[in-house]
């Protein structure tokens, strides 16, 4: 028997078997699930939030540009698709709750991808207490996946993490360690080999990242104002934090925490990476001195303090190396359709 | 000089065009912009509701499927991406607040097309009190517009117009006059030349629809639970009604109000358009005769009552003549993907 095509069952048809899927997956006692009141099968979702700060974010993956379907499977991009979105609500130091999604298939989508697409979603959503409400599925030339995740600032006082909040003197500082994703990407593109466990390890950073839902809410509880995810690259995401702020920054780039197994597998580009590499989905925040050290005992997760933030050189990174000189890069992230 | 193109500037080149385009349209004393308190630059916009009952909505326009560039000006396709959102929240009578957009973009666009997009966008968000709060621009090798409009309910106590509430004996009515979308696109598919007034009428009611925000709202207010909006055809709508109501309408086909224009450009086809022709952005609702006599009274807009909710038949809608016999309508409306 061929497999069923989208084109088979109709948008209705479709819409009611992910409907069926996601609501299987909903966890009745979930914060999102006593809040929600009308979700998949109206013009709208409706909730009734507990904290009255809300939070919305959104970002789409485009098959060719994004991703392509020959080199990830249809649940990492199910789980990547809000991931990606999910860490945007970790930036904020905030609780995600609800999300939508806008879907765009050829005709010829063989049905059971798309319930696979959605079993990777769930297996994200689920993890972090987010529940599928609404969304629409066009008919698109190519696949494309646009998520839009709702939530809440994590306290009743509605503060959150901002790129504008970094103050002279404030430390640097980044979660886990940088480039995994960057590497996981090239071994993709250049199908590099490595030892297995490598390649697992960087496969997953780029298509399955771990979004820092838990840590941002910390760093908001001991007081951290200023902060980000890293999904451009360290430098690229701090210039934008500078700019925001109207400060400059040091960043001490032999403090720059590389994975070993970056460095095992790139061996001097492992640094590169780290500076450079786009979604790693790592916060990047800036504190005082004495907010830094209680972040650094409170989180589970490494906290590197990498250099730090000056009134001189307002809107500029300065890379340093450890004898003090300055470095330069020639490139600082991604920039999506820029030619130069 | 030639034009500039979208990779030329690069895509925070482009955000922060746009970003400084929609700054610049913001009404200050709006309540949108009062309850806002991060909107585009962060990683997610944050705001503080007045109204504790949130809602969400999402929908795509990909180039190609639901629209040609040289069928439709960056203006009207800007004004109609977030017209049809808008009337997502129209249909649960609530009222609308903040619109994320996720734009995919093939490099080679000119920028002052995007421009012209967020000028459309800006025309009817300014419109309605809506203001843009973020989004991504994304490389694409179509154009795709997704866009997210967030509001809340139109009242305290959350009250909204949900698509399950249809109850036997219920009045069926609809605002506005139906069919003159689709008989906008069917006279620009086909190229085809009605008088010059008449032209100016199909075009914009397919190109340029206008939610009907205010009227669902007094539809809460007058005491009606259940309504949508005609977007895939007023019989494949009624038909969801039905089916989340379980119940069955009779629709008296004769009593559906065809535009004028419609009949005078297409005849006797104007009955089917208004039928099953789809994106008319019209509010289909249901009620008791009472109620449904006080709304006609309140809204300014034409109210026409055009069948009634029946326990039998559940999950059906029947067309009637006005002789009483049933009448068989072979296409019931849009469904993307389906070739049945």
């Amino acid at each position: 028997m061929p497999a069923m095509k989208v084109s088979q069952i109709g948008e209705f048809g479709l819409i009611y078997k992910l409907a069926q899927q996601s609501n299987a997956a909903i966890n009745k006692n979930s914060p999102a699930n006593r809040q929600l009141i009308k979700g998949i099968g109206d013009d709208a979702a409706v909730w009734h939030p507990s904290i009255p700060y809300q939070l919305a974010t959104v970002d789409s993956l485009v098959e060719n540009i994004h991703f392509t379907l020959d080199s990830i499977t249809w649940e990492e991009l199910g789980w990547k698709s809000i991931a990606v979105n999910l860490s945007d609500i970790a930036a904020m130091g905030g609780i995600p709750l609800y999300a939508l999604i806008s879907l765009g298939l050829p005709g010829n989508t063989e049905v059971k991808n798309i319930t696979r697409l959605y079993e990777g979603m769930l297996q994200i959503t689920r993890k972090f207490g987010v529940m599928l409400v609404g969304g629409d599925t066009v008919s698109s030339p190519f696949v494309f996946i646009s998520v839009t995740v709702f939530g809440s600032s994590s306290n009743k006082e509605g503060n959150v993490l901002l790129r504008s909040e970094a103050k002279p003197g404030d430390k640097i500082a980044v979660t886990g360690e940088l480039g995994v994703s960057a590497g996981g990407l090239k071994m993709i593109l250049e199908t590099l080999k490595f030892n297995r466990d490598s390649m697992t390890v960087l496969r997953r950073a780029h298509l399955m990242p771990n979004p820092r839902i838990k840590e941002g809410q910390l760093l908001v509880k001991k007081g951290v104002k200023c902060g980000m995810d890293i999904s451009d690259g360290l430098a690229g995401d701090l210039t934008h934090i500078c700019e925001m702020s109207k400060m400059g920054a040091k960043i001490y780039i032999e403090k720059v925490p590389v994975s070993p197994v970056l460095r095992d597998s790139f061996g001097e580009k492992g640094l590169e990476l780290a500076l450079t590499g786009g979604e790693d989905y790592e916060l990047l925040f800036t504190a005082p001195d004495k907010t830094m050290k209680a972040v650094q005992k409170s989180l589970k997760c490494p906290v590197t303090v990498i250099g730090e933030i000056t009134s001189a050189n307002s809107g500029k990174v300065i890379l340093m190396d450890n004898c003090g000189k300055r470095v330069n890069l020639k490139k600082t992230g991604w920039d999506h359709f820029s030619t130069k």
